[in-house]
């Protein structure tokens, strides 16, 4: 399997992030991204290959236009307040409050544009998200031109954001982004299937009433785990996208053979969709040894996640979104992909 | 002028609160109450009482029944939490989340019931936010038994705290509970004029549909100012609220003449509603000193305020909101209700 890589993913560091009560060095850090591309290259998966550069006509396929022009433009208007550190938000548009008219003010456009303080802007921050939207595409052109799976390597990740919003590490939604391309491409049916720990917010958000892409998640019950205000059974898509999204919240502390259950039933129902080509979300912070996550699944299951989503027989695009326990997340990220070659 | 004032707003201290980029100790702090209070004292304005202890049902005539049960338990939740500090949320439902499912989770409830992290708690804030919404409902017992004016030195502050949201340091909105008291008590009409720097987004959220409270702000304009998300002037009030809320957003800068011309518009307005009673949301950091905001009143222009709605001629309820200036905060917020007064 080829994988996609950017270097440019580490001018994204030492950005600070705001968790309950302090702020405090980001999780979501570039070792992330260097541990899994030396697994990558250490169990010799195959080619690390440069993303090759594309304009944002994709990303403004799902996301507002004007959240994509207003990204670019965070850290340079950050600097022109006269500020430094980190950009995180301190006020955001809650219910009640008008999400439609976006503000003149770097600190407010930040909340505007966000629901959390987890996408927090440093100076290398756009180059490095612009890197990971092009991994991501140049990983599903690979797909697309005959590649029976390919890895994106992408960093930062995607899955929570939205049409119109950051958070939870995440700006450009990269997994949509190449579900939504791979439709622009002639696929007449695309899954999105997410086993990161987090459910993936923004991918729901932006897909909900949409019947031509399925978009799965297995997930921590968003009752107790971030970002707690999506992810629950009952949302089942909307309109014409009703029935197309399905939600499996799994309580606190999940082992590998409650959360392999609800996988199956997640392929079950991917294999009846029959799409031309399934984007997995790949997230590795189910890990037991994960210092922000609740699951306890080990090294030894991330293959056979690989080898169930293999037996789909359908084309697949593996798009890195979490994963945070640094030791162990090369091992089981490319523990997915060599279970999924069947080695 | 009786004011009603509490010690126990003294234990919301040491709070800190999110700015854009950092945690600092909050701007909103015990000295502002004490300041004013020793200013009350050496103007002579009037007797110092102590409130009268009430129960929560006033609150609940504003607030969501789930939003004032949750406050009492924050503390507590977020030290059973194994948590110190200050309580402050770091993820929010904005738009295309849900605002419906109330968490199980005391750092995802703290994000459901608030729209920033300026509203955060330590051991003593709940006990002071009673303390606060008591001295509101004393004042206003005042005012109701024939007082022409009394003045409810509230800490902390109410105007941001909606239906179901605190922040920007309010939690219960004072005004809001008494300007609905004396409804309840029998008034026809009430109107509430705000003349804080900042909107007062969650007095507005809270009557936005209701034609028997009138609400007028003026305020720093929200594209670039503080709350942000709530204060344009194309907002009116809806359903049978349409034409009830009145909005003044002005510019960074400010100055009397300016700010006046906008105080004597709203004053006609409201005099032409012809309210039973009025609520004055006294905020002092339009002051041109003031660390926070952008106007540019001098000391000499707060007694021309109060000499203003004196003119009105009406039962009036002076609410402490906002004001961070503390060498100036007492001479400023005192000067409005000795110009009140004709002192
Ligand atoms: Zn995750
Ligand atoms: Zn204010």
């Amino acid at each position: 399997m080829k994988t996609v890589f950017s270097p440019l993913h580490a001018g994204h560091g030492g950005q600070m992030e705001l968790v309950a009560g302090a702020i405090v060095p980001g999780f979501e850090k570039p070792s992330r991204a260097e541990i899994i591309r030396k697994r990558v290259e250490s169990e010799k998966l195959g080619p690390i290959l440069a993303p090759e550069i594309h304009d944002l006509t994709a990303a403004k396929r799902v996301h507002a236009a004007d959240y994509i022009d207003f990204l670019p433009t965070v850290w340079p208007q950050w600097e022109a307040a006269g500020k430094s550190g980190s950009a995180i938000p301190f006020a955001w548009p809650t219910r009640g409050l008008r999400g439609d008219v976006p503000p003149r003010n770097i600190e407010a456009l930040l909340g505007f544009y966000s629901f959390d303080g987890g996408a927090s802007f440093v100076k290398g921050t756009w180059d490095a998200i612009k890197s990971s939207y092009d991994v991501a595409l140049t990983a599903a052109q690979l797909v697309k031109a005959g590649e029976r799976a390919a890895f994106a390597l992408c960093r930062p990740p995607g899955h929570h954001a939205g049409a119109a919003f950051m958070g939870g590490y995440c700006f450009i939604n990269n997994a949509a982004v190449a579900a939504q391309w791979f439709r622009d491409q002639g696929a007449t049916r695309v899954a999105v299937l997410d086993v990161d720990y987090h459910h993936g917010n923004g991918t729901q958000e932006i897909f909900y009433d949409r019947p031509d892409i399925q978009v799965i998640n297995l997930h921590g019950d968003p009752m107790t785990e971030y970002p707690f205000f999506l992810g629950h059974a009952d949302e089942r898509g909307a309109g014409a996208g009703e029935g197309f999204n399905l939600n499996y919240p799994l309580p606190f502390g999940t082992s590998w053979a409650k959360w392999n259950e609800a996988l199956e039933d997640a392929c079950q129902k991917l294999a009846a969709y029959a799409p031309d080509v399934v984007v997995v979300s790949l997230g590795v912070d189910t890990f037991e040894k994960d210092p922000i996550s609740q699951f306890k699944l080990t090294s030894a299951d991330y293959p056979k996640i690989g080898a169930r989503i293999a037996r789909l027989g359908l084309p697949s695009l593996f798009v890195m979104e979490g994963g945070y326990a640094v030791d162990e997340i090369g091992i089981n990220a490319v523990g997915v992909l060599t279970g999924f070659e069947g080695d």
